[in-house]
Formats: C-alpha cells, structure tokens, sequence
C-alpha cells in the first residue's frame, strides 16, 4: 500500500487525489478509444474536446467576459516575464512593484526590453510584507504595471491592488491561481504556471484582453512568443503539452464539482486560519511575513532556536509530513496549502507541531 | 477491456505499452513516496535521479562526446527555429535546405533574425523528394547549415548530409529522434519533439556542441531563450515539464533493454520494408515520396482513385487500423511508423491494405 503522506510542496505540489486515480484509470485507454491521451493527436476530437472544456471550465471559474483570450503556453512565468514587455510595450515604459525573487526576476527581464521602473520593493525586509500601495503612483504612459499577487517564496499575498489609473494591470497569480475569485475586468493580463494549483509543470495560462495582443510588436518577436501567434490558433499553433492541459481540465472539473472558487476560497482560509492562530500563539515558532502581508497559500515560519528546523524537517518528515523545507533562498520552514491539501494536512501538521513544541519548548 | 488498435499518428504518437503500464501502476505513489511524480519537487532527489538518468541513457543511446550538452527545454521545434538564430548568429547568416513545412518555418523564422539564404529547396515537387546534396555549396562565413532530416508531411528523409566545410550543421530530427544511430560528432546542434518517438508533448531535447553556446547573444535575447540559461542550471533554471521528462525516461530504457538504436533501426527497416514493398507491388495504391528519398518513419501513400482515400481512412478505422490519415496541408494517407509500433501493426495494416485492394481494384 501506498504511504500515506501529506505533501506540503510548493510546486510542483499536491493534485487532488480522484484526478490522480482517475488518470491511471485512463492512462491505457482514454475514453474506450484504446489510445492513452499522451498519445492522441492535438488536432483529434478527443484531445479538441478536451481543451474546449478546459476553456469553458476556466471562463466558468472566473467568469472571464468575452473581451479576454485564454491562452495555454508553454516555458512557465519566466517565459512570461519576456513576453509581456515584447508584447505590450507601444512607449517602452512598464512600472513594477517588487515584492520578491519571481517579481524581481520579471522586473530584470523587463529592463532588457524597456524602461522598467521599479516603482515599489520589499527588498529592505527580505520581502517579508508588501509595501503600501497608496505610495504608488503610476506614470501614465507606462505601458502595464507589473505585480505577483502572491509571493511563494516569502509567504505574502497582496489583500488589494494598485490603482494604475487605466494603465494595464498584469499580474503573475502562478500560486494563487484558482484559489479564490477573482475580478477579472481589473486586469489586463493575468497568468500562472499550472504546477502549483492548476496541473503537472509545463503548462502556463495566460488570461489577456484581446485589444493589448497587438497585431504587429514594435520589435521583432520570436513567433512563438508572440501572444498573437496563439491566440489566432487557439492554443493550437503547434503541438501543445497534451496530457498537461487533459490533468488540469480535470483539476477544473474537481473545481466546479466542489462549488467553485467562493467555496475552494473559504476551505482555503480555514486551513490558512488554522496554521496561522496557531503560529500567533506559539511560544517555539513564528511566522516570518507580515500580518496583514500574509498568504493563504504559502505560510512561512521559523523555530526561535534556528537550530530547530532540520530537526523539525526530519520529524516531520518521519511522521509523513512532507516537503516543508523552506525556499532555498530563504531557509527556514513552510507549508504550502494549496487547493488540493485537504484541511486534514493542516490539522495533522499543527498537532505535530503542537507536540514538537511540548517536547522541544523546555 | 480496452479496444484492441494500431494508432499510426505522426504525433503526438504512440508510446510502448510496457510504459504506460508502469505509468498508470506509479501514477499515484512513485516509488513508495506517497506522491505522483506530478506532485513532486523538481529540485527533489526523486527528480534530480529521474533527470540524471535521462542524460545519462541518451548519451548511452547516442554515445554523446562530452563536448555535447543535453538539454531539456519547453516550447516544441518551434521556439527551437528562433532559439537557433538568436543564439548561434556571428556573422548573420546561415543557409537553409528547405524540405518542407517544417523546415520552411525554420528558415522563415529565420528570415526575420539574420540572413538567412534557401541554399537549396524541394517546394518544386510538393517536398516530394530530399535534393541532390553535391548541388549544396555553403557559404563559408555562414553561421550554420540548416537541415529538417525527416519530414513528417511528405514522408521523406535524407539518406546522407550536406558537406557544410566546416560550418555547424543544425538538424531537426522531431520524427526520426532515437529511431537509429547517428553520430553526433558530425551536428553542432540537433533538437527535437518528443511527442514522437520520445514521450509525451511538451518536453524538446536539444543536444548541441558546448563551444556554440554563445556566453553573451549578439543582440537581447529572452533569458529563456537562451541555452546559456538551461546548459548552466542543467535544465533545471525553472519548472521543466517533469512529468514529461519521467515518461521520456522510461522510453529512454525501454529502448536500452531493447538493445540500443542498432537494434531499433534494424526494427524499424524492417516495418517500413514490409510497407513499402507492398506498395510498390500494388495496383491500387503508391507511394507519394521519390523512392531515394524514402523515410523510414513516415510512410505516405495514395489510391490511385483519390475518392477511395475517405473509404479507406474510415474503413481502416473500423478495423482499429486509426490515425492514417495525412497532414491537413496534403490529404492522402500517412502511417507513422514509430519505434513504438510494433510489427504485427504494420503486417496488420498490409494484410488490409492488400484485402481492401481486392475488394476495390476492379
């Protein structure tokens, strides 16, 4: 029998468990068609049904309005971080707010491509809060202002957004995708990488307004980095990763089945909340963001006596509590809560964490 | 019970079924970890072993000099028509041998980096034939020679290599990747998708000669198009598609206990030997391809009446005999005959070809 674990990764991270059975199920013969879906054709029946649905799910989730394009591409945000500015500039100005190793990266690709202004950072406090946005204020011929909505690594997530003053918003939601509603009119793009709430690494989904995918770059641009290029195929400008986009329309499925992203949303602060008034109380461990910069999706925190983490790593480990080891930046601890950690994982990691601390709070 | 069928997809493409077996058995706790490798980190022990033995296995099959680098990429054959210029360009040039779609792309993608010249082309005879290469003179400053060595559309393969005097020859070899030795020593740069013969969609293998790989780009090239990026974090600068990686892996061995690419070119002559004999036997149907130019991977073929083509495709299906049908830009019948498609497919397929040849050759 397979151990029983839970998997506290931050990515690639836990799937929920009926999409992995139901995926060995199929794995020889998808749909009575004797085929497994990795060996389907993307220009096949099967394969177009199943990206259509993915599509629709999606627009379901989010109630994506007509004036967006759904994009599955490959090459993770980090490709992203080059399309955008290849893409959107029109002045060749762009502002971003820092708030971490993935926004910084961003921030840094931009800047080969354009004037990025850095307009707000973290980087004083090891980007453990995010900074106060009523202090920003965008220059308005920029051509996007750039924000990660929630930060993996350092365990904060932004609770508003910044006003851009009719500037495109584009947000990486790579570890917040799919965890709550959201109000997409606010946005003029929004992507993510699958591997944290979505589906296996590979697939990366861009949500943009159709009018800033610009029918010629002021740039040569590589064909496949040009949003234009996929949005014109439908995803299907050449072959797309199959069986990435077959398991993350199932995570969609598993999605609505649950009630959708209000319902997925209050499951995920309970699990947060749980983590989180135990942390506050603790006389062993705290947690390293800022209270009011928190993340629901990634809680990060440290044992007073530092020499405490590996021993925490290892008993937890031992005790099937898996993957808690903090980012390798970082250091330290942290448990990734996404989508698919039932609230028992929570539960059991604070009674574990309960009991570490009887033992080693003397 | 799964439908008993022979799936002759050009790609995404059939896999060996000692592969998916193991697939759907590991799916939900590999290797007793409690996870599905979906839900693995791929900076975790279990991955980094997943990729070492990846590299290690192609190099085994391929038996690549040192002076090599494996890398593992995102974005298809595609990105790799951009990365190629972008990265190798010195002089700004390069000379193509266009040979159809695939390779047409290529050199128009090209186009828009470098000059770049159609040192030879096919177009003539709808990519029906690979030209004569002594009519090849390269131009000696040119940063590469540019080839496409099986192409999947018109079922035609080069059956020797362009003298390049010197200057790096750049191969696609997407549909004919580990179907038989070659030597690697005569490429600076060969890359393709493994939705053929290798796994799933959605992982790229580029093995290119260490000293092509520029440590700065002539002009600003996206971080993730660069394969300085990938070569200096072993494929590992972000995300890969791990799971893609882990089934390629198993390929990898199926291949290796096989008995190597000796072995599997020897299968592979011997299932497109059945095939075309047949054909050029048959009163009913031909072969599309010049018969030097033959590919050993892809087989098109056509009756002689073109209205008997939808018969046949729709008939075949009904026999389990699916995925015959040609790409969209030609039409006709097509059998990718892959190293995962056993004989007993192909002997099925001319026992139907020859019984449908009875029945309506009147």
């Amino acid at each position: 029998m397979a151990k029983e674990i839970y998997n506290f990764s931050a990515g690639p991270s836990t799937l929920p468990k009926s999409v992995l059975v139901e995926a060995a199920e199929e794995m020889c013969s998808y749909k009575g068609s004797g085929m497994s879906v990795m060996e389907i054709s993307h220009r096949s029946k099967l394969f177009e049904t199943i990206l259509e649905e993915a599509k629709e799910d999606f627009t379901k989730l989010y109630q994506i309005p007509a004036e967006y394009e759904i994009l599955f591409l490959q090459g993770g945000g980090s490709t992203q971080f080059a399309m955008i500015p290849l893409n959107l500039m029109k002045n060749k100005k762009a502002d971003y707010i820092v708030t971490g190793q993935w926004a910084k990266k961003a921030f840094q690709e931009g800047q080969v491509f354009l004037d990025a202004r850095k307009a707000l950072s973290s980087e004083d406090k090891s980007f453990s809060y995010i900074p106060d946005l009523s202090a920003f204020s965008v220059r308005p011929d920029s051509d996007y202002v750039y924000i990660c909505e929630n930060n993996t690594i350092y365990g904060t997530a932004y609770s508003s957004l910044p006003d851009t003053q009719g500037v495109p918003l584009v947000s990486d939601i790579s570890s917040s995708l799919l965890s709550k509603p959201l109000d997409v009119t606010k946005y003029g793009l929004l992507f993510g990488g699958a591997q944290k709430n979505l589906g296996p690494a590979g697939v990366t989904i861009v949500i943009i307004r159709k009018d800033l995918i610009p029918e010629e770059t002021l740039i040569p641009v590589p064909t496949m980095l040009k949003y234009k290029t996929h949005a014109d195929s439908n995803s299907l400008y050449n072959t797309p990763p199959v069986y990435s986009i077959y398991i993350a329309g199932k995570v969609l499925k598993w999605l609505l089945s649950l009630g959708g992203l209000s319902v997925m949303e209050k499951i995920n602060q309970e699990k947060a909340a749980l983590l989180y008034d135990y942390l506050d109380q603790s006389k062993l461990f705290y947690g390293t963001a800022e209270k009011d910069s928190r993340s629901v999706m990634n809680v990060t925190f440290l044992p007073k006596d530092p020499a405490l983490t590996d021993v925490f790593l290892d008993e937890a480990k031992e005790a099937g509590l898996v993957n808690l080891k903090g980012h390798r930046s970082v250091g330290g601890i942290r448990a990734s809560l996404y989508n698919a950690m039932p609230i028992e994982g929570v539960k059991t990691l604070v009674q574990f964490m309960e009991q570490f601390e009887a033992r080693y709070n003397k």
